[in-house]
């Protein structure tokens, strides 16, 4: 998944609930020069009703967009290109109709991503943006559907939050067809001070020493300070600035009537929306200025993708500290990982297996599998798949958790063939994946030390051949009878096992 | 919940799947002399089919035998009558017809425990029942339906563990309507064996001292070993007796042509089953031998309601481990506590929610609502309230985790009123605790320690008023905002909040 430096070229594309934007950028030598950079208003929040679901003409606004973006990228390999969506697709109950069209317009899966991995991705994005500091930052990112407010260190984040307000979101439940009143700005600022509470004070207590800005909302109202006169050697925005620009915006009773450089058009409409929201942020964390950063979100996944903070390490971090947390049995779960790998590798070409993320996939499976034992042994494959599947686990995409969380549905008892079909990976890859995850399983069912006996696996299309030592099973008829109670279950769902 | 010494007589029922059991006893300043005991052959688990349904002459041949316990319990006090149900009303998908009619006729509330529950509260009889020990004790109880493993020390429980086998559901799955041979017989050893694989590392690793045996399963071969001369001045069963009964019983070919004293013959048919997963156990785990013990499950329960090592106890604690293992913001949660608690106490009367079990169930609903933040924030009441319905929780029958998982659910955005409506629990009762729980919650929505204004509840039959002191809801329009929220999310379960 992460690009290699030997392809000069890589292209990001962020599906955002205000904006979609692309941004190209070419390596050399592990140095990034941006190519190209587009962006459109396509407003996907704007269109999603009280239902959750996204109206055809806000998904046609983002299909025209996407269908400029594709000219660039459709043709890039698949490894150089990296697109994730965020909250309006997070939010819309239908987004699968919106992602099967948006994929096929860019020839290039889409990630939805939780909204603790995008805040962890827009800090990646600050971070490599701003000069290296010791302090700890305060960063805020006011978006179309949600407020991102990470604390973080150099390359390392310390707390992430994810809120549900956005200046699109907002802007359509307080501003929308009405006129612009002190009264509805006040609705529209409770409304967010409401969402910061219980987050307030969990974030004053870890302290910071510099505050940091980024989304078009906050670049707007920097722009507008700078305007004013209220900008100073070492803050882009004051508290000054923004109770000047709101006296302002409700004086003129219509954001349209603004002029000011810098602010666009199309930004006046969610501007009193973003404001609100940002006026909240400064009372609730009593904050008094903030500097503006032109890295965000797409930075954070173009230097994710790159891997110099990549997300195979925030993905093995994650695996790490769900073995810790749910208290895993390690020396089991390196036994299953190694076993289930070193099948991979004997049916890997047969069962079209070889890209690499499977292998990286029936990895984690294997140790992460056991983590429902920690809720409860009745049915703990399924609070496995639970804690897998609703987890916010850093560095992973929605996609790659529900496989995930499949994976490991099926690792004993019944194996879910409707589930997998229904998946958003190719099934049948899925199922063969859970067929090598049970086999290692059982092969290391008794959890002991011993390596056990050399087996050879021979796989065809619906069939995998088991063939142990001679003599093997008829001494160990406990694992001949595990075997033979695998092949009923494996028959459910179309496979043939033979163990000889 | 649990019995006042006040009372002095005291019942416990066990409603297991092979027999229901009771037991009456009369308490004398905390000493315990047994009235009577009662026990009949009711085989539940022999009524499961593959669908998980329970079928009518099962559940006939249960409401008969409840029909003689009720004679005895049906008019005593509800807190000195306890009456638990395990294996075969866990897995029966139609239990709940059983459990309503079963509660008609006994007048009595039922509690299915889980596995886990099941096997601290076998270890609580063993303990009473056997001489204090400062050894390691490994206790083994075979039932109809489930086996339980449990290591301890004197009242103290180190490990448990809950297999899905038992006597009766062995002896329907392998030797129903055939003729018992040698392999019918080694087909049941090996499955229990299976059963065993995953667990008998972790046990052996833990070791004991001193192997305990309880259940009839187990009654049974010791009295056989007694009269084939295989007991020992410290054994009631060993290796040698049960090689020696398992000949006898295959050599004869039907059991119903065993003839030893000490085996009743219903116990016969269920024989073969039993012996079959006791040598499992016995070459899973190594023994050699195995004493008796007459205490188990109903003497834990008898015991338990006693509050000796009381469910009070055992509840507080598993609360205090939710707290700590999903890292919930204490001083937080007892803030809620708190003021749910004294909210209750302005309200208990008019709502009608004087017992003591509501306030303990509110108390807890408030330590542990937030532990579904762990997985994740999106829709973290969720998360908490599938935490608190699946988990093996020691000391709650699965009607409180129930409830006290739907009180959670509810206690932010929408409160689901049909969830609330099937529950075991009398729902208007739960609806109002919910609603006491959030006003709780959003008092101290900023989570600081300042205490905060002096409030007064007034309740009527649908209507909550909170009073707060004159100004203060003007001085704090963020307050005055949350409860306005509030009285919207109310009004949609019919409920009216008035705040001034």
């Amino acid at each position: 998944m992460v690009a290699k430096n030997t392809h000069s070229t890589i292209a990001t594309i962020d599906l955002g609930s205000n904006s979609f934007h692309m941004l190209l950028a070419k390596i050399d030598d592990d140095k990034v020069r941006v190519l190209e950079q587009l962006g459109e208003k396509v407003q996907l929040a704007a269109g999603i009703n009280q239902d959750l679901q996204l109206d055809e003409a806000s998904m046609e606004r983002g299909y025209e967009c996407l269908k400029r973006f594709a000219q660039f990228v459709s043709d890039m390999p698949l490894d150089c290109v990296r697109v994730v969506g965020t909250n309006a697709l997070r939010e819309a109950r239908n987004r699968k109709v919106f992602i099967k069209k948006a994929e096929e317009i860019l020839q290039h899966p889409i990630e939805i991503i939780s909204g603790r991995e995008e805040a962890r991705l827009i800090y990646v994005g600050v971070a490599h943006t701003l000069r290296s500091s010791k302090e700890k930052r305060l960063v805020i990112d006011i978006g179309g559907g949600s407020t991102e407010i990470i604390i973080g260190r150099d390359l390392d984040t310390l707390l992430l939050e994810s809120l549900q307000m956005g200046c699109v979101s907002y802007n359509k439940r307080f501003f929308m067809g009405e006129k612009l009143t002190a009264n509805r700005y006040a609705q529209a600022y409770t409304s967010a001070r409401l969402e910061l509470m219980s987050v307030e004070q969990s974030i004053q207590k870890m302290g910071w020493q510099e505050i940091v800005g980024c989304s078009g909302t906050i670049k707007a109202i920097a722009n507008a300070c700078k305007f004013a006169g209220f900008t100073t050697p070492d803050a882009d925005i004051t508290r000054e600035g923004i109770i000047w620009l709101k006296q302002e915006i409700l004086k003129l009773g219509d954001v349209e009537k603004l002029n000011i450089d810098g602010i666009k058009n199309d930004r006046k409409a969610i501007l009193p929306s973003g404001l609100a929201i940002l006026e909240a942020v400064f009372d609730a964390l009593n904050l008094d200025k903030m500097i503006y950063s032109e890295g965000a979100l797409r930075e954070g996944v173009l230097y994710d993708q790159l891997g110099r903070d990549s997300s195979e390490n925030a993905q093995e971090r994650t695996i790490a500290s769900l073995q810790e947390r749910y208290r895993v049995d390690i020396e089991q779960a390196k036994r299953v990982s190694d076993k289930a790998l070193e099948a991979l590798a004997q049916v890997a070409d047969v069962w079209e297996l070889e890209d690499e993320r499977y292998a990286e996939l029936l990895d984690w499976a294997a140790k992460v599998h056991e983590i429902g034992l920690d809720i409860a042994h009745y049915q703990y494959h399924k609070h496995s798949a639970y804690l897998l599947e609703y987890s916010d686990l850093l560095g992973f995409s929605r996609r790659e958790q529900q496989s995930l969380a499949l994976l490991v549905r099926g690792h004993r008892r019944n194996i879910p063939r409707d589930k997998f079909e229904d998946a958003v990976e190719d099934s049948e890859s899925l199922l063969r994946l859970c067929i090598l995850l049970r086999f290692a399983i059982l092969f290391h069912h008794i959890r002991s030390d011993q390596n056990g006996p050399q087996v050879k696996l021979i796989a065809s299309n619906k069939k995998l051949k088991i063939q142990f030592p001679e003599d093997w099973l008829e001494n160990n008829p406990l694992t001949f009878a595990d075997f033979t109670q695998e092949a009923v279950w494996l028959k459910r769902i179309g496979y043939e096992l033979v163990v000889s």
